[in-house]
């Protein structure tokens, strides 16, 4: 088998003990999702991540060589009243700010285009220690990058331009509240 | 390296030559997407194939093992008019009918979900020996399966409900211009 250069044998590990961690930020949404659909509320679903394939033997439909990409896009969309819905979902261990290196460069313009054409987008970000989740309007995320020139989005710009997403029973996170919020006002 | 069981190594081949086959239909939409970007028209664009992850070695970012897996959603989705747009495009080398075959019960569910929730949705079926392509509502393609015992859909089917997709110069594939018919009537 031929690794490319500098890439050896090295440990593996499943992608099942990896995404094991728990009740994260990931899995209260997905629940939340299921709930919207089931109730037929909304329809929102999880994009897979993209994956470059070096090698592949298609006779057998096998991967034998492949890397995660960066996503281009953001990890949820789908349909809530008609409209389309697209959020990216994020948890910083920090409990000062968002590090912006969570999002990158082709999601930021991802997220431009959807403004662009009169979606809905947002951001849901956790910060773990603090445990508080925010919302924050993907025009509140772009207008922060375009106006500053810091590495991360300070907690105090959450508290500010953000909604806090309480943790309630079912759906678990109900974000589609804080949607509809928004659109009563505009 | 261990194969699951029935597996052994075998012809290998890269994604590059399997996709290069000329001007398929979906090289001819993702012209028309770009078009549609860069003009500011519709934000379209096409969703990562999924792919069963087995062996990972997450330190270095490599796949060492995976399957393609049927895809449970459609091809393409994006934003129209704020409004959530989603579909799939096939070609078929049939000069007679569409075979069901070519979509998976997943994905039938997808489309049945975005109907329930007011996205646009539809098929783009191009009958490559005819030189014939058709844009068919996702409810007119559900209301068919729905009626029929049949593993195909008759050509005549799409004569009668569908609409004639010609080719143009920008956008090669006008889709968009049958969608806004469509909203007029509705």
């Amino acid at each position: 088998m031929n690794y490319p250069s500098g890439v050896k044998k090295g440990k593996i590990v499943s992608i099942i003990s990896y995404k094991n961690r728990g009740m994260t930020l990931e899995s209260e949404l997905n629940d939340s999702n299921l709930y919207y659909k089931e109730k037929k509320i909304a329809y929102i679903y999880k994009k897979p991540t993209p994956i470059k394939l070096v090698k592949v033997d298609y006779h057998r439909n096998l991967i034998q060589e492949g890397y995660f990409e960066k996503p281009s896009t953001t990890d949820y969309n789908g349909i809530y009243k008609g409209k389309y819905i697209d959020f990216e979902a994020k948890e910083t261990t920090s409990k000062t700010s968002f590090p912006l290196s969570n999002i990158h460069s082709h999601q930021i313009e991802h997220i431009r285009n959807i403004i662009e054409e009169g979606g809905i987008s947002f951001l849901i970000v956790r910060f773990v220690r603090l445990d508080k989740t925010f919302y924050l309007k993907a025009e509140d995320f772009i207008s922060f990058i375009d106006n500053n020139s810091r590495k991360s989005v300070p907690i105090g710009y959450f508290n500010e331009k953000g909604f806090v997403l309480k943790n309630s029973y079912k759906p678990l996170i109900d974000y589609l509240k804080i949607v509809d919020q928004i659109l009563e006002v505009e």
